[in-house]
């Protein structure tokens, strides 16, 4: 649990605004640690052990886990339960169904799991969101602008009064919650539509992935996004957790993470 | 497995394009249930078995399972191994994501839990939707227009072209599969624009949720849908499953599900 102003408070603590994907995939991880009983929570203990000092978030991302079956959603209960209190939990599932479905994705990811936030899909509309509103001191963070290419597909087509159809979501779902209680997903891929999101939503936080292996540019997203609560929690995955793939390769996330998070220092 | 050829044969054989939605709640199934090792498990073979011959397609709301942890995902591995091969199996997930990551889920439910086919959100756009389409044998079931009030926040915007946004998911999505592998969610409540619809996607087959506890009206779907392959499952949930809470649940449940395939078979 963990309301808008600790995490704020965690940002400027920790000189950090770093999240990191916990897309942990069993066939990239180091070898030795297929002996373990449970592989999969060992790596990302591993990493947890070696960077929590060094970003405000987690993000397992669910269709890694959800790809093994059963034991893939033990693994990830007992992520969550390891990551430490003072760290945002998000539940990176893009989720979103007809109102009394999406009660129980909410009932799924914050109660059973105990995470602070879980990412959203916006096509269904209000009555697909608000029930993920309604937890108390939950976080629904909504898909704006991804990341990827198919990004252009439909979310920059244009609507009748010629703004992106991106940006009547922006609109419309800012005001079914509010900053305390919603967050936007807008991918570093995309900075140049940083200036107008901003326009929109001046002071909610941005999830920002993208940023690594994707082909962000960290220090133009800061510079489009940043606003006076800070406002972005910026996201890699494979950029750290995979940065070696020996014995030491929780040591080498740490070296990955700590050079991100000494580049967002500049900025704090 | 089930290929449109047979997918058709299975609806001409038993006069029925009946889907069943397994929405197994374990707060709503009869409390006698509680009593069993696995109650969601047998609430749904007992389903299976008393309507088995009147459906020809089986749809689990994913949500449902998720929202019990690990032992959810055990009891819907045991109902998807245990619905017989000729019927056609839907996992309503509407996952969505980008590429790699698209690719573990469809691992998940085309593989892990060996589905036909599955419920996706096109919002992400061409990459989220393309490493499903590469499943062999598989099928991919795209939202367009859905049952929900929240549909008109989003789905029925207007585009620059005066098309509705809808009809461009529609237009772009049925070009990067074909019938022979993908569908279309299209809401019964939402009659009144199936016309339209079948202008776009004359030949693909329609997932139509919403008849029963959503109060759509099946004569309407069936009148403006019906294509000449039939080309529509009409699913209906809480309405059947639901019939009766008592230990003649599954007979009460056949009898709504033989009235609904018997309205079914005049149209065919």
């Amino acid at each position: 649990m963990m309301n808008r102003f600790e995490l704020i408070e965690q940002i400027r603590k920790k000189k950090s605004f770093l999240c990191i994907g916990l897309d942990t995939d069993i066939n990239k991880i180091p070898s030795f640690l297929l002996d373990f009983q449970d592989p999969i929570f060992e790596f990302n203990k591993r990493i947890i052990d070696a960077t929590h000092e060094l970003c405000v978030a987690y993000k397992p991302n669910i269709a890694f886990y959800e790809a093994l079956g059963p034991k893939g959603w033990e693994s990830l209960k007992k992520t969550v339960d390891y990551i430490p209190k003072d760290i945002f939990t998000i539940a990176d599932a893009k989720r979103g169904d007809i109102g009394n479905t999406s009660n129980m994705y909410a009932e799924a990811f914050f109660n059973t799991y105990n995470f602070d936030s879980i990412t959203l899909s916006p096509y269904m509309g209000e009555d697909s969101i608000k029930p993920f509103l309604n937890f108390k001191n939950k976080w629904s963070i909504i898909l704006a602008l991804t990341s990827n290419k198919g990004a252009f597909d439909f979310q920059k087509l244009r609507t009748d009064d010629d703004s992106f159809y991106f940006e009547k979501v922006l609109n419309q779902v800012s005001s079914w919650g509010d900053i305390n209680n919603t967050m936007f997903v807008v991918g570093a891929t995309k900075t140049k539509d940083l200036k107008s999101i901003r326009k929109i939503v001046p002071d909610h936080f941005l999830l920002v992935p993208g940023v690594g292996a994707q082909g962000g540019d960290l220090n133009e997203v800061i510079k489009h996004g940043l606003n006076k609560d800070i406002g972005l929690i910026i996201n890699s995955s494979r950029g750290i957790i995979y940065a070696g793939s020996e014995k030491d390769f929780d040591e080498k996330a740490k070296n990955a993470a700590l050079e991100v998070q000494e580049k967002m220092a500049k900025f704090l």
